[in-house]
């Protein structure tokens, strides 16, 4: 009956106010020296590697072009032209739950080098969180969690689902929503401290597409 | 003096509640009618193809990616095992200026098969939003904007801004998570409409990677 | 001196030359009964997945795209739309050494799915050769090889090298080009037992780049 | 009659000597200035940029990686991290047709831009072969020509093929081979000059996979 009264499209704007929602809940929950520690390794950083595996792979694609219209060196693992991590280089593993095969196992690959792994993940006792230097700890839901997994959203958000059941993305889409806004918001705080201009941006963005 | 206080993380945060109070904004301005639009052409479509340039383009994937779980046939453009568009079918361009070149070319071609073409788009007027039979406008500041643009965020932002010259993330990147959020609550509408299940969702994720 | 006569050209053509030897000893020595295999377990395929590793990839979605055109219904490993593998589908890993960690990780996850293992390498006794259900051995110099292995070219190849020691390309090329050149075979033969016209071929083409 | 004496392998075996033929013929009618120049241009450039449509795009990936292993900063034109192409930078175009709208639209923008452009294709009175400041001309058959262009191959092929029409391989297969095939012996040549050795390119080979 009162599903009868929703209309096709009242779920997109529910599902997006559930999403802003649990942003504002992940801003109450960053820690900050972590994130600190995050930004003084990349501005250390000679060079950059990012890994992430499906639409965790996407965000760290999406943050390591702003890298480099930012002028850090910085390559995408599994891209043609990335060269051998060293040890001197610093790996940022982006990974909802820590635990993603690959990214978990070149993770090992990395620390055995001996090069600096930063994870951004929302789950700090996983094995990316334990194997890197730097964690920072986005607390979303996952595509390991359970259907409506009570932790998954703030109260606001159990307030607001009411009956509905199907109105939150599903699988990791609250983390790699997470994992963008933090990353780009990290990138803000980049420009702010290295003082660079949206002109210089622009002038490193890719000219031939 | 008052920039000596701010520690190397404030503007992190802060840049993370102006992209919520961007998000909230672009949730009043949405037209519902060209989203339920949007959704119909979706759910009609034998085959949707899903193309975008740069970060633009990793939303795309994102969402290309989620379509598959939910048991779309659905194509990037570019990737590998793409076949020809076809009159019959929906393909979907994510650009905020909507004037990206290579995606308005491509725009043009699509319409000369005679296919369906969805915009998700920042600018109406744009080359891009006049070609599609669909266009959903997400009012957000893209990279060919002008720096500190009064009309890119909402009064919230302005007022948050004060002395603050820096802190908004830069080039695009409102679109791009405002189109990833948008496109993602897609997905979560039509995890109601076709009453697909979360576990379904996981058996067509991926179980080689 | 003698170095000093050879003008900046004369490698190219060497290199290419023997290039052609080797692509000639392959085909000298290969496994009738196993290509039959593998084409008959193409064509009863209901979805083919092609996955390697780096330039071996690469080889792979040149034969993707192929087995596209002719109508097959072909994934990429690791690309944005490809789906969960199940039992009854077709896996091919290209691997010159076939001990490529991630893609003989793969190959024991595909093993454990119950779906159907083919492998190109030039190493039968290696880790993808043994898991695999149909092996076909393309045998080859290969990255893991030591320099100038007495087995990785044919004779024709010891006597043109004479004093030359840095004449043949590098690394995996020779498995690299032998695989291109075996898998654009397999189409070629595909197209004359499935009666393929390259009119078909050319409309399924990508018309949207 | 004749047709059914081939068993199904027949034609792979063919096909393979056919593509030897065409590479042996490409060979000699290859212009040793041109490869002269080219080569000079590569030692000379401070940065490389390598694009290419489809499987020319996968040809001109195997070349950058190998760029890559021997120590040159070389960039893919499309992928995540590659910056904006300048005046001083050397941009590798591949194509067959040298026609492929996209890229043919990109190398006037590199020529706008000032940039060295270097076309391999196999048709010298092509768009790109005419913008390019050095084009090396492979003359192959490629997917814009005919079904058994009289041109596309040398005399032993076609005695070869008799009554066999379908046995070399479709569309641009013939261009790409060479290609790759041309690319590799290029940097066969490139270790020669630069005296790198094997352990050198291992060095740089991703250790991150």
């Amino acid at each position: 009956m009162f599903k009868s009264q929703i209309n096709e499209c009242e779920d997109v704007l529910l599902s997006m106010k559930l999403i802003v929602n649990q942003l504002n809940d992940v801003i109450q929950k960053l820690n900050e020296d972590d994130i600190k520690d995050m930004l003084q390794k990349i501005l250390d950083a000679k060079r950059i590697f990012v890994m992430g595996a499906g639409r965790s792979g996407l965000v760290g694609k999406a943050f390591a072009m702003r890298l480099m219209h930012l002028g850090f060196t910085v390559y995408v693992v599994g891209e043609t032209t990335t060269p051998a991590v060293k040890e001197e280089d610093v790996v940022i593993a982006i990974s909802g739950s820590g635990e993603t095969r690959s990214i978990s196992n070149l993770g090992k690959i990395v620390k055995d080098i001996g090069s600096t792994l930063i994870t951004v993940t929302s789950k700090n006792n996983s094995t990316l969180g334990q194997l890197a230097d730097t964690s920072v700890i986005l607390p979303s839901k996952t595509k390991t969690d359970q259907d409506h997994d009570p932790d998954s959203g703030g109260d606001l958000e159990k307030n607001m689902r009411g009956d509905y059941t199907r109105n939150l993305p599903p699988l990791g889409t609250s983390f790699e929503i997470t994992a963008l806004v933090f990353l780009d918001s990290i990138i803000a705080q980049l420009i702010s401290l290295t003082g660079a201009s949206e002109a210089e941006l622009k002038s490193r963005h890719t000219n031939v597409e």
